[in-house]
């Protein structure tokens, strides 16, 4: 794109690689459920995320196909359900009709907008501080579409001893988590083998979702907000974040970080 | 929040403070139109913002009445619009039912998806860079919240020879902006005579809601999307974005920002 850039008191003319944005529209046995703006790519992990994460299938297995059309505004991701699962959304679909929620997909109370965070299991993973580290780092150099914009959010899956197996971009940190989460189950690991790592700041959404995928772990390059907290606590989540670096502070469930090898003062 | 701190290799015990985010529902008589996470201040704004960013109300004296009701698990911003508004009101809604939308507020295509922006007017105002550098100042130094948290978002409206004539804060860029809008619509003052300034990214959404309440200037402290300088273009808007300390970048109707009084090259 081109521009005017100004630096130090000194125009010049550029060039910028910025991301693009475009309306996704994700529909279910051709009804559309659900537009957000988003980065159009790995629109199938995308697809997959977003249906478990809204609790439209509980396995990737409950998807039968998943078509992407290009139309002339935007990009028409359509899903089929395996029948049962057809039959489901549109009797939950009659219950929602009425006047519509915004950042919330379909939320129409307060209620609703909290939902309760699925429990993560007690046998499970640790890390090493040294670990939390690499994964950041990890993160840090495995954003294509960051690099070039350093203007989109991403999200990993990290297993110890394996490293990042997924990666996933978009404009929208809400998206690319929904991605990772597709891309995580397409390849049949499950969620309590690793820790999702996040470059943005953790909402309570953020939370809801990794649970969802049932990571024992959330890693968050930003700050979290009160309830983010509440709800990893909740969960029985490790929250860790303002991880920079080898600084980084864990919120709840601090027995899965192993500090051993770390000097500890008072 | 108590938490476990880990820099350079040292463990210790903290305290951060995060920030609140909360359900806030927004009803409009008696009716919840959408439910947002959000920071619960500056609600009336919000509401006034909201209002007129998503198209029910053409000014602020089509609201009668706020009411801000707590609710145990949220906050409900009870809206009363002057009579003929919640008619008008009821009938779009009757035109809403069905599938609902995420994170656009009751989208149902593609096509909605991509609202047509409001055009803004040739007469208006210019800044100069050290008008840009200054009002950028001025907002990291006006966030309260964010001081405290260095987590939340915050929008502001600069004046050229007043400053910043309101600042408002939120865990949601959309909120804080939307916030910001109610503020600078009940001071009375027009978006013709000012910039609007983010500390966040610039996504279309941005562009939109600065462009209804017709300010020709967006400042963005980060990245905008490639849809976002598309639609600044459209609407006739200034977009500038990467704007830290001096620097910034022009992306959209230069025109309205003066350097002559700096070196150029080619």
């Amino acid at each position: 794109m081109r521009e005017i850039v100004c630096r130090k008191g000194t125009v010049s003319s550029g060039v910028r690689v910025v991301p693009e944005e475009v309306p996704i529209a994700l529909s279910y046995g051709g009804s559309t459920q659900a537009v957000m703006m988003g980065t159009p790519s790995d629109l199938a992990d995308f697809a997959v995320g977003f249906s478990l994460t809204e609790g439209i299938i509980a396995s990737a297995a409950e998807i039968e196909k998943i078509e992407v059309v290009e139309e002339p505004k935007g990009i028409d991701v359509q899903i089929t359900l395996v029948e049962h699962k057809e039959d489901a959304l549109r009797q939950r679909r009659r219950h929602m009709a009425g006047p519509v929620g915004c950042g919330l997909c379909g939320i129409e109370s307060i209620e609703q907008a909290i939902r309760p965070v699925p429990q993560l299991g007690t046998v499970d993973i640790t890390l090493t501080g040294q670990q939390v580290a690499a994964a950041i780092g990890a993160l840090n150099d495995a954003q294509p579409l960051h690099g070039e914009t350093h203007a989109v959010h991403g999200a990993a899956f990290f297993v110890p001893g394996r490293g990042l197996v997924a990666v996933r971009e978009d404009v929208g940190r809400h998206n690319a988590l929904d991605k990772l989460i597709g891309a995580v189950m397409a390849q049949g690991i499950k969620g309590a083998e690793g820790a999702v790592v996040v470059t943005s700041r953790v909402s309570v959404e953020m939370v809801q979702k990794a649970a969802i995928l049932g990571a024992p772990i959330l890693i968050a390059i930003s700050a979290p907000t009160a309830l983010a907290i509440r709800t990893a606590e909740d969960a029985g989540m490790t929250l860790v974040a303002l991880a920079r670096g080898a600084d980084f502070e864990v919120f709840t469930r601090a027995d899965r970080i192993n500090t051993g090898a770390m000097s500890h003062v008072a």
